[in-house]
């Protein structure tokens, strides 16, 4: 079984994915790393801003590359993204493409509260984050259900919009865990 | 022609069906209905419990099958689930492979005011319905307009959304059966 | 590449539209329009009426037609809906057939304050618009925004939302402009 987990830059993933991990028998695949790993190997890309800049055609024959890859492996997190922002507008993170060599089984979005987001990113000043305001927070969390929900009509996977408040990563993780091992 | 009526438990979908097929030359088929009887017929289900255990695969069968089996009935309205909620997540009630053999024409989606529903659910003590806060009530009306969304986008049918406010249901009723008789 | 702009009457597309098109080397092309012409051209409809009435098998082939001319232009903004609002519901502006054949690379979706949007169609006596309700409007550009998503999906293309208020018709379109340019 493979499952996506995703949510916006400050809604506290990383947390959740080493509880996830942790509690259940899935390793975290983090999707743009490994199609990074896979760039470099074949001696196209020396560094992400590499890959960043390829053209169209060889990033999408690398998100193939990748994607086939993980559609091989048994009880995995694919960490990546519903809408990824780019300058030229929201990309879908899981494209028609990539959905088909994934065959995921279920979509867990992690969400917060807007605001929440925002005051975690202000505060984070190790990490370069982007400057979007809460309106936009807002509507790339809401774009988010709407990529995860036209995935899950493809795939017919599952999806959930998983909450994660403030201080208790441990619910949103347990929430997770409790649907991947289909126990109480 | 072939619709598809749905709508959350408690947002009155069975008095507006009962309405629409009086009105209309159409007849109501339960999608989860039909699965079942044909689970039984080929002896792999004795009851609505066992088809729920069922495997993955054994249940897109059926799903295929009851599909096709819909797909080739005229002037049928599906009663079915634009998405299922279950212990995993939403689960689209038409995937992919069952969108592709129904061939459905329209998409209606009945809907009522969340604190309306959560009143109606609590009332009906004879039906042992979830027990859903008012949030998630929402949550999935939402979630169940961008299934609908994405369903009409594989099939090219329209969407409707069909307000049933309390104590109206002809109303509800006859808007959706003015859009299938085409007339006023 | 191709780009789509879309919003719902009243929103201002026209004159950004133009602002855009002066802005990039992109020609503007009314998928409506074109597919009246071609329909024109092969002598099966005079007028707009004729169009709209035609069955949807002879509407589909339309837009094949259409969808595939259009596909193999270069630096095109098509105008078109991301919803039409019709009798029979919320159909999608860009089905499947028409997604595959346009290749898509960017879908901009042009919006305002629902409250201006209706104030616009009031005032504008010239034009026949249709009387929808301030819900109705709100309903369909939030409806519009899951087509979008939906389309963004199928296609891998991105998705933006710009905002146009009021007297500022420059800052949406130099907004489009620059992610079409890729410029600042």
């Amino acid at each position: 079984m493979r499952v996506v987990i995703a949510g916006v830059a400050g809604v506290g993933k990383s947390t959740v994915l080493e509880y996830v991990s942790k509690r259940s028998q899935y390793d975290v695949v983090n999707y743009g790393t490994l199609m990074f790993e896979m760039a470099k190997e074949i001696g196209i890309a020396k560094d992400r801003d590499e890959l960043r800049k390829m053209n169209v055609d060889t990033q999408i024959n690398l998100q193939k590359k990748a994607s086939s890859a993980i559609g091989k492996m048994d009880n995995v997190i694919v960490d990546t993204h519903m809408a990824i922002k780019s300058p030229r507008g929201y990309l879908p993170g899981l494209p028609e493409w990539v959905l088909r060599e994934l065959k995921i089984s279920s979509f867990f979005l992690i969400e917060a509260d807007s605001p929440l987001i925002l005051y975690r990113r202000r505060r984070d000043k190790t990490r370069n984050r982007d400057t979007d305001t809460l309106e936009e927070i807002m509507e790339h969390q809401q774009v988010n259900r709407a990529f995860a929900v036209a995935y899950s009509v493809y795939t017919g996977a599952t999806v959930t919009f998983v909450n994660n408040p403030e201080g208790k990563p441990e619910e949103a993780g347990e929430k997770i865990a409790r649907a991947l091992t289909g126990g109480e």
